[in-house]
């Protein structure tokens, strides 16, 4: 069969069904754009009412053409669109691209529709970008087909790099604020509403392309997630850097993706930890997406575990260079000022830094030789992983100075980057014609920077992706504490009595105990299924009937109760464990409590994790920094808490779980442990 | 005497000391820029060891000059520079401009010269800015006192702003990129070290300047806040908007503002809470700065206690809306959907759109018609206060379609902003043109957008806002009781007793009882000073022999202890009022606890407050939602809350106190009221 990615990209015959004869109409603009570009394969318009458009012979069908072509471009009208695609699927074609929409994102006809696009799929060879797709182009080999205003343009920078977008309209803005900052592209594809061919597939595809070296992807949503993370993966084994900028970090975002694309939306954080474990670097700013990929590139992704990083800025102009230490220390990247080692050169070299975060040349000078002198030194220092250099007025006015020196080091082996303080579009072309990577804000720096240095090593996808069946029955706890059991976790000990007991029962552990209604029951304690510090056996058998008479009157059976000794640490955490309908195992921890929902304060990582992530985890974790020494209190065992999520993690193994959670977790002073005093879990089906 | 404003920024005469004959170097420039922008008055270079530069007469000294300069620009070293200032003091200068650094900054030496500097200004007419002031500019009248490199520059634009930065390369960047942007400025300043007059001193010279419409302020630190203050309040009287971007979110960059300018830094939410009780909006991203006036100028002040402003986002595009949706949402903006009658308004127009947060044109069509309709009807709907428009690709290729409609649009009554999708500067460029507020990027869209419907109506100065000397005594408990009853504060009954007591005492409240270390000692239970729980009159006697043996082993005496009731509510709260050093008297609310350090969650008013402010604030705290009903919980008195805030806000017209504390402070369930169980005071000396 025709390779994917020549029939995507390279196609050496096209067909535009609904090519208009009004290149002023949206469906006129494929083959004007084609013929614009110099495409030298073989162009076939179709449109039924029409012999000719824009000047060539038209068909009057894809039936009728000498040849199948090996992509169809469908830019005709939703119900057109869907018949074109059936007559695709029975000529042969092997790709074809689907500008309409009215597809899921339209309700129950809209489906319906997609269905008979899904089945063409299974059923024969054909492989569909879209639907709602702005189309696919290459600009190396002027494959134009694409319906995108955006790409009425002359003079497009040709480049190295492949970008990918959910949003046809954000392609457009790639293309013109790439080249007004002239970046240019390889291909760019708006892949639309994904019925088939995905972001991940989509850029997969490229992957062998020894032109293209890195990629840039605007997601509005992670739909097709295990795809694009065994593109990730291949992406990283080659070598080849990801920057990703996804929307959906409000909620008001989120809704609009689910209303614009169909989608379903998931949490932000969700999708942070996904592509962090895919080794995607992801940016805030729009810009920084633009700008950023030098710079990734650049700097190699952090293995787990790894001490955090730190940069180094060298400026001409403090004030100039606290634009960007300010967002770059609001994204936790930490400053650092040089080593005594590091200073004692820089007066060597003669030139006079004042001891500060930042090293500030405006004492020694704005002149080629204080900052080469000082770059020198800074990139040669084994403390920082990155420079940044901010350059002040003399980069618009005289290059020479200060902008000269950096360019002249953009060989280095460790990353530098530039941020320019004025306007000064010529020094941030020569910079980059030079390939440093450099950022027309500081907020664009910061975000880039920030975004290069927290890149990680992907996690290898060891467990299947897609989410599981769910709807299996909850267990109830002492069930749940089995599991617990099997997985190596310890939890408290527990005994389980009849609601009916009328005298104090014999315990194997001494009074105060808990209570707490057994049963496959998810919130206990709303229908006061839970009595805490029961001080004696007669205080427990009152407990019990008190919680009986509560949770009857709440519309439930309380048939049995689970007794258990009070535990005592110097604190709680709460761990958890779900199959993510579109990420899939997902490991989290917490600090637990009213706080960690709301101040959303949690970490969470692609199930399962290793040692040093879970220890990586429970340091993002700022609740659970009062377990860690703060302000001398006692010291929590924070390595058994580490231990505790690998654990938990190891469920993603686990085909017939679909989540749990431990909720507390004591957590006991350092080296005694932690300990499970409640868990849920809930199965498959 | 001369005014300062006429000294200051339109001086019919100048003089230059240290005015170099090399146009090149830093002390060459004033001469140079003053000749190029062809300034009409009179100018005296004074060089001591020349009798010519740059092709004029220079004179020896300014004793020699034929009359007393109105303005004189110091740019000689720094030891010169101080006998230059005492020279203008003798003299009768009005106003003197310092370049040289060594001041503040330097250590002892350098503080010895300032105290120079504020001698003559105590002793003249003087008023000096600086030092480390690259100078004073107004563009309209040529008069170019800088040395800054960034006005080499033919073809500045002549605006309508003011521009007061603490940096002078920030002055540089303002330029710039305000001239890539078309927009120009009337005056710029680079305010210094602010030895003598600050920001909000220069700014005030400004404000009867009818060609003068708004300020764009380059804040380092908040160095004379009761200046800017008083500046910003006349400003608001006037109808000026006043914008600002202050350095110092994170602490890395705030530690650079004090080893940079010598300034002490305080905490950025402190001077978040200043600038905005100033009226003053604050932007975080650098660009917004520059974009952001025209926009603040057009959204009226909120009152205190408004309801939250609602944003339209009309767009072509839903992919670019969702970038400025998702900064504005993620900094607490509504994005609200139409109302149905506004949906039903754009249905009767024939507008088709979708149901979703954002009114999307997609399928309706970027047509002028369309998008003028649209407009029409949003900015006709009193649901919201101002309405975003995004354009995509045809902004840049077919502005006829979407949007000429907004330019139409500029007149009207309500705020109307537009953000350009792709690279676009002329669409930019016709909207400033026409007095649309409008961004290049999405982030800075949001921002200002942000900042302009977060800007309040300023708080009245009613207090003195210097800090008082503060050294005073701290207050024992009782002592602090006794201030709480005097402001109306409820708080918890106490009985003091000898810390000797062998025998149960009679108490005037049922037990369980707390007990305290009586005594002027701020941090009692480190030193284990407190009992909490204590059952009967048996373990209340055994409690205070603990305590009184546990303070003892800590070194401090215990005469004293305090009893009182132990008091149960739904939660807490801590609330706070100090004199900041930087900003004068501040009123805090928070939620108490360890999680208020870790998370930051305060919010912070310059006190006194009303109760609409004192709502305001609890509602910003997000540990307090825990008391809202929050998922089922009992309620607090919220509104008790609110009434203790002010009544403790209240302290700002009491001279004697630097500061008070209630931690905890009791919130009991709605109606029932708040009560302080601990109280913390100190006095002015």
């Amino acid at each position: 069969m025709l390779a994917l990615r020549q029939a995507l990209l390279s196609p050496r015959s096209v067909a535009i069904v609904g090519q208009s004869n009004d290149p002023a109409k949206t469906a006129g603009r494929p083959l004007k754009f084609l013929r614009q570009a110099g495409y030298a394969g073989r162009v076939y318009p179709v449109n039924a009412r029409r012999d000719e458009v824009l000047g060539e012979r038209a068909f009057a069908s894809l039936a009728a053409l000498p040849e199948v072509p090996e992509h169809v471009y469908v830019v005709t009208p939703t119900e057109a669109a869907v018949e074109a695609i059936e007559e695709c699927g029975r000529l042969g074609v092997r790709v074809a691209t689907v500008l309409a929409d009215g597809f899921a994102e339209a309700g129950p006809a809209g489906e319906a529709r997609e269905a008979r696009l899904r089945d063409v799929v299974a059923r024969t060879g054909l492989r569909i970008v879209g639907p709602s797709s702005l189309g696919v182009v290459n600009l190396r080999d002027g494959v134009m087909l694409t319906a995108n205003a955006a790409f009425d343009e002359k003079d497009l920078p040709v480049g190295r790099i492949f970008a990918a977008s959910h949003s046809g309209t954000m392609i457009g803005a790639l293309l013109s604020r790439g080249k007004a900052r002239h970046i240019g592209f390889a291909g760019l594809v708006s892949v639309g509403n994904e019925v088939d061919l995905s972001v991940g597939e989509i850029c997969a595809a490229t992957l062998d392309d020894p032109d293209i070296d890195g990629y840039l992807l605007f997601l509005e949503t992670l739909r097709k997630a295990a795809s694009l993370r065994a593109f990730a993966l291949a992406a990283a084994a080659r070598g080849k850097p990801v920057l990703a900028y996804k929307l959906g970090r409000s909620s008001a975002a989120r809704e609009l993706a689910v209303s614009h694309t169909g989608a379903l939306a998931g949490e932000d954080d969700v999708a942070e930890a996904f592509l962090a474990d895919c080794g995607i670097a992801r940016v805030e700013t729009f810009e920084a997406l633009i700008e950023g990929l030098p710079l990734v590139a650049r700097v190699p992704a952090r293995p787990r575990g790894a001490r955090p990083a730190a940069v180094a800025v060298v400026t001409t102009t403090a004030g100039g260079a606290a634009t960007v230490v300010d967002p770059l220390a609001a994204r936790g990247i930490t400053i650092a000022p040089p080593s005594a080692e590091t200073y004692a050169r820089l007066d060597a070299a003669g030139i006079a830094v004042a001891r500060a975060r930042i090293v500030d040349l405006t004492i020694a000078g704005a002149r080629y030789e204080v900052m080469k002198g000082a770059l020198d030194i800074l990139l040669g220092a084994p403390e920082f992983d990155l420079v940044v250099a901010v350059v002040g007025s003399s980069a618009r006015f005289h290059p020479e100075l200060a902008l000269k020196p950096i360019i002249d080091r953009a060989g280095a082996g460790k990353p530098l980057a530039a941020f320019v303080v004025p306007d000064a579009p010529q020094a941030l072309a020569r910079l980059s014609a030079a390939g440093v990577p450099c950022f027309r804000t500081p907020e664009a720096c910061a975000d880039a920077v920030a975004a290069a240095l927290r890149r990680r090593v992907p996690v290898p996808a060891v467990v299947r992706q897609s989410a599981p069946p769910g709807g299996g029955r909850l267990l109830d706890e002492l069930e749940a504490y089995a599991l617990l059991d099997r997985l190596g976790l310890a939890r408290a000990p527990g005994v389980a009595l009849a609601a009916t007991i009328s005298r104090a029962p014999a315990l194997p552990f001494p009074y105060p105990v808990a209570a707490k209604l057994l049963g496959e029951i998810a919130h206990k304690s709303d229908i006061g299924g839970v009595a805490l510090g029961i001080a004696d056996g007669a205080g427990l058998v009152a407990a019990v009937a008190k919680m009986r008479a509560a949770v009857g009157a709440h519309g439930h059976q309380m048939d049995r109760v689970l007794v258990q000794p009070m535990i005592a640490g110097v604190g709680e955490a709460l761990i958890g464990y779900r199959v993510d309908r579109d990420v899939g195992p997902l490991v989290m921890v917490a600090a637990g409590g009213v706080f960690t929902e709301i101040y959303r304060d949690r970490s969470l990582r692609l199930a399962p994790v290793d040692l040093d992530t879970a220890r990586d985890m429970i340091a993002e974790v700022r609740g659970l920094k009062v377990l860690a020494g703060y302000r001398g209190k006692p010291a929590g065992d924070l390595d058994a808490l580490a231990r505790a999520v690998v654990a938990l993690s190891q469920l993603a193994l686990d085909e017939t779980v679909a989540e749990a959670e431990i909720n507390p977790l004591i957590v006991r002073p350092t080296g005694q442990g932690v300990i499970a005093v409640d868990a849920l879990a809930k199965l498959n089906e």
